[in-house]
């Protein structure tokens, strides 16, 4: 472990984290790392949870205020969860316990643009961060912090609050060292200024975080491995999706739209965007760039294929084997890639500049184009809005991709009204379905309903829509954006009422 | 008029309206001047409007499609409308007769962010730009344009334009040289690079248009008035929404959440920004600045006040008294406002760094804070989103001002749904109405209900949100965003079919 904490300093406050839970109390605000089951502290909250447990047991309240970079892992948003332990989290998660909880009303969840969290943990918006819980890989002998395999909103976590408690994570691979880019320039308004990035393998800051040693009051040796999901293999619907997306690339580079190494890519994570780095290792196109918040493993495949130049992101989102490669092959990966802190890799500047191609996934799209990222059947929330808001309205092409059914058919993710709004219409270009690709760009509401319902619906549910929009154009109040008020969300309504949309 | 046009080549050039309008076809795609009544072309207009009912009469079809900065005028969208002459509407519509047709289903009607419009017209979004038809106040003895009391998407029109028409009107002040600060960095990705503005009141650019001769078809002289609108002064509901307002900014300011001259201001325009500004030049805030759109009667009355130390924004919008003050007293003027391009005024890059304060109005909020700025009943359209989403989802604190109930209180304005989706509740931050204000920073959705229930809605509605609320948090199906998908609406559809939202 000493290998890894190579200053005296931080050395001297090594501790145990049941002594650093101890000291952690019931309602206190904490700014932690994680993004994505990459870098979130994993023995603290493990102690948090114990903690909670015993508290409970004794019958004295324990929760606490949660703030990360986005989703994290078990031992994170699972194990306080699961000992009831959170009572106010931002801005994303994807736990199912937790989900669970504030679906039930229990827990209160800011599900918020990721881009924003880091100045309005600053503007003080969520109250005052008592402790700022950060993983990292290693600190150096002069006493600098080397991030861990995230970044997310550490920075302004540990800027933040009032005391820092630090995991130093011997799993975490040591060529991590050198690859990340953390900007100290961002501040509050008006104290802003233009952020000195045009090009995505540009690098403006350092690679290590620098903070104030007085502030940190415990630092904990670990070496639990991050949650690193298996790799699954693209499915026939994934397949299809990536096959008209592609064809559409193309077609647009052709037309002269986008330059022949395309624009810097943004790419959700998922069956559907590894099948779309699956065909883009075999595409015609000259070398990419990505600028995304996530790296997955088919971004590694696309630069041993030659076809990625480089990529920037927040987080790793590997699989176990993918993190292997990394290590075992780090000097090559290492010029390649660019880890940043959120506000930098989401920032609406920075993605509006580059001219960046969004691609996400959806709950549901309806016939005009709006999207729901977040909200199953209006109310209850499945992971959170993440990035996707910070992205789709700066982009210079935003593509949502989606199987045209969830739960086995039960559900069109097609609707005639979204129950909830994540992506306004005017933000929403492309949808891509396994049935096709509506391309809405230029077009008023009532010619994208005609696309979408042809290119992106089910064709077990295609009839309904077709009936829904005619019936509106006769009988909406207005034709603008015509709709049924009393029968726009009945598809919504019935599947909660029998378990299917269709009648 | 020689006077207004110093220069031979385009003197060269002048001819009548009739005569250009000659040369537009059926068909033709017209990226025209214009920005809130201000700055729009008028006798080619006119004179389209009459061409077009002569085609109509002969039994050939006539139909445009334009494209403008925002709003424009009766001579322009009214008399066009009135000959059904347009086919096709971007991006921003506020004339009634043009409305009735979209709403009827005959016209397409793009409503897009105003800052996106520039660069979607240069990537071709909106297919080959045949004509610019552009007002300008004067032409400098070396051939620079000098633009008119807007500035809207003027630089991309011309730019794209295969031909130019000129419309010189002399009616223009001719102190408006100078105030203009038009940037010539913008480019479409790959090749953008930081927009070099970091203070309201930095000029980057140049006064004057400077364009490519050739293009120039035609240049016609007219002397035809803006439309400008009377000032009406503020209603009692307007005033208790800004009396709240100000004690909110002040006790920001004490807490020191912002500085003591606020942050650069966006407004839109009307009865309840005017009340605004009326208390802002009785308030104790150090000078302020604008970052706007739109620069009305208030504004120049903060100026006098001593109070704004000056303004940014795309388009003039005032009352004829105040634009006959702007003419008598330019001298002063001249130095403290800026007219830019909207897709500098409204840039998201600059709103984010600036960190505007944005107020706008809306049409309708739910109890979770998303809200409709554009279409009553979610399918018949106001007028559009306009530059709101461009200022609320990156403005450093987004404020929305609208009384509690429309139409004398048959319409809630606080709903349980919104039946149509423009601002995400991520976007929202405070609600104001004659009620009250809700400040909804830091809030998840079921908090942020109960404060928008008791302090915005009208006591006429109150007990039904409530009543609705309390209903959902027991049935929803999820209960993160709870909701009831069968009433969810209903108070819309009681309005279409009872015209009143009141059971
Ligand atoms: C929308 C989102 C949940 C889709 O996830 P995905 O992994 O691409 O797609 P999947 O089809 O596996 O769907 C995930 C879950 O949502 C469910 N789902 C998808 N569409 C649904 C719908 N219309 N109704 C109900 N459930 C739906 C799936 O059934 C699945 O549930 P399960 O885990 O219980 O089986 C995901 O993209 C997301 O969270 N997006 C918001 C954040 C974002 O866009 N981040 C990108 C980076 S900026
Ligand atoms: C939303 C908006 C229409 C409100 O307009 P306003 O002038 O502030 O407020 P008003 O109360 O005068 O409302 C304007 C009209 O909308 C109607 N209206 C307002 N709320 C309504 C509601 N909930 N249901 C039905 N009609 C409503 C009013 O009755 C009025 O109609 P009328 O002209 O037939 O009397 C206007 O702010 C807008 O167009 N916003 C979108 C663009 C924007 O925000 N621009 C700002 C600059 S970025």
């Amino acid at each position: 472990m000493s290998s890894r904490i190579r200053n005296a300093d931080f050395a001297a406050k090594i501790t145990t984290a049941e002594e650093a839970a101890a000291m952690i109390q019931h309602g206190a605000t904490l700014g932690m790392s994680g993004f994505t089951g990459a870098g979130y502290p994993k023995a603290i909250p493990l102690a948090l949870a114990a903690k909670a447990e015993a508290e409970h047991a004794a019958g004295r309240p324990y929760k606490l205020r949660v703030l990360s970079g986005a989703s994290t892992g078990p031992e994170l948003d699972g194990a306080l969860a699961k000992a009831e332990a959170i009572g106010f989290r931002v801005p994303y998660n994807s736990d199912a316990t937790l989900r669970g909880q504030i679906n039930a009303g229990d827990v209160d969840y800011i599900d918020m643009h990721l881009s924003h969290v880091a100045w309005m943990t600053q503007a003080g918006l969520y109250g005052k961060v008592d402790y700022a819980v950060i993983e990292i890989s290693g600190i150096t002998p002069d006493g600098k912090l080397i991030p861990s395999s995230s970044v997310g909103n550490n920075v302004a976590f540990m800027q933040c609050a009032e005391k820092i408690i630090l995991e130093v994570n011997s799993w975490q691979s040591a060529s991590l060292e050198g690859m990340h880019d953390i900007y100290y320039g961002t501040r509050l308004p008006p104290f802003r200024s233009a952020i000195p990035l045009v090009k995505p393998d540009e690098r403006i800051g350092s690679p290590y975080y620098e903070i104030d040693l007085s502030k940190v009051v415990a630092v904990i040796p670990t070496d639990i491995p991050d949650r690193n999901a298996p790799f699954a293999p693209p499915g026939e619907d994934a397949q299809a999706i990536a096959g008209y997306l592609l064809d559409f690339f193309q077609h647009e580079v052709k037309m002269g739209r986008l330059p022949a190494g395309l624009l810097p890519l943004q790419s959700g994570v998922g069956n559907v965007p590894n099948a779309v780095m699956a065909g883009l290792c075999e595409a015609p196109f000259e070398p990419m760039t990505a600028f995304t918040e996530v790296l997955q493993d088919g971004m590694l495949d696309m630069i041993d294929a030659g076809k990625l130049r480089m990529a920037s992101a927040t987080a790793f989102s590997l699989s176990p084997e993918r993190a292997h490669d990394l290590n075992e092959r780090a000097h090559i990966y290492r010029e390649k890639l660019i880890l940043r802190q959120q506000d930098i890799s989401n920032h609406p500047e920075l993605v509006r500049r580059l001219g960046i191609i969004s691609m996400n996934g959806l709950i549901e799209a309806d016939i005009y184009g709006n999207v729901n990222s977040t909200n199953v059947m209006g109310s209850r929330i499945q992971n959170g809005i993440g990035g996707s808001g910070d992205f789709t309205r700066n982009a210079f092409l935003s593509i949502f991709l989606t199987p045209s059914t969830a739960k086995g058919g039960k559900i069109s993710a097609i609707v005639p009204m979204a129950a909830h709004v994540d992506h306004i219409g005017q933000d929403v270009q492309v949808i891509v379905t396994e049935q096709g690709l509506a391309d809405l760009r230029g077009l008023a509401p009532r010619k994208r309903a005609v696309e979408i319902i042809k290119h992106c619906a089910h064709p077990a549910y295609r009839p309904m829509l077709e009936d829904y929009f005619e019936r509106s154009m006769k009988d909406s109040f207005g034709k603008n954006n015509p709709h049924l008020l009393n029968e726009a969300l009945s598809w919504h309504q019935r599947f909660v009422e029998t378990g299917s949309m269709m009648p």
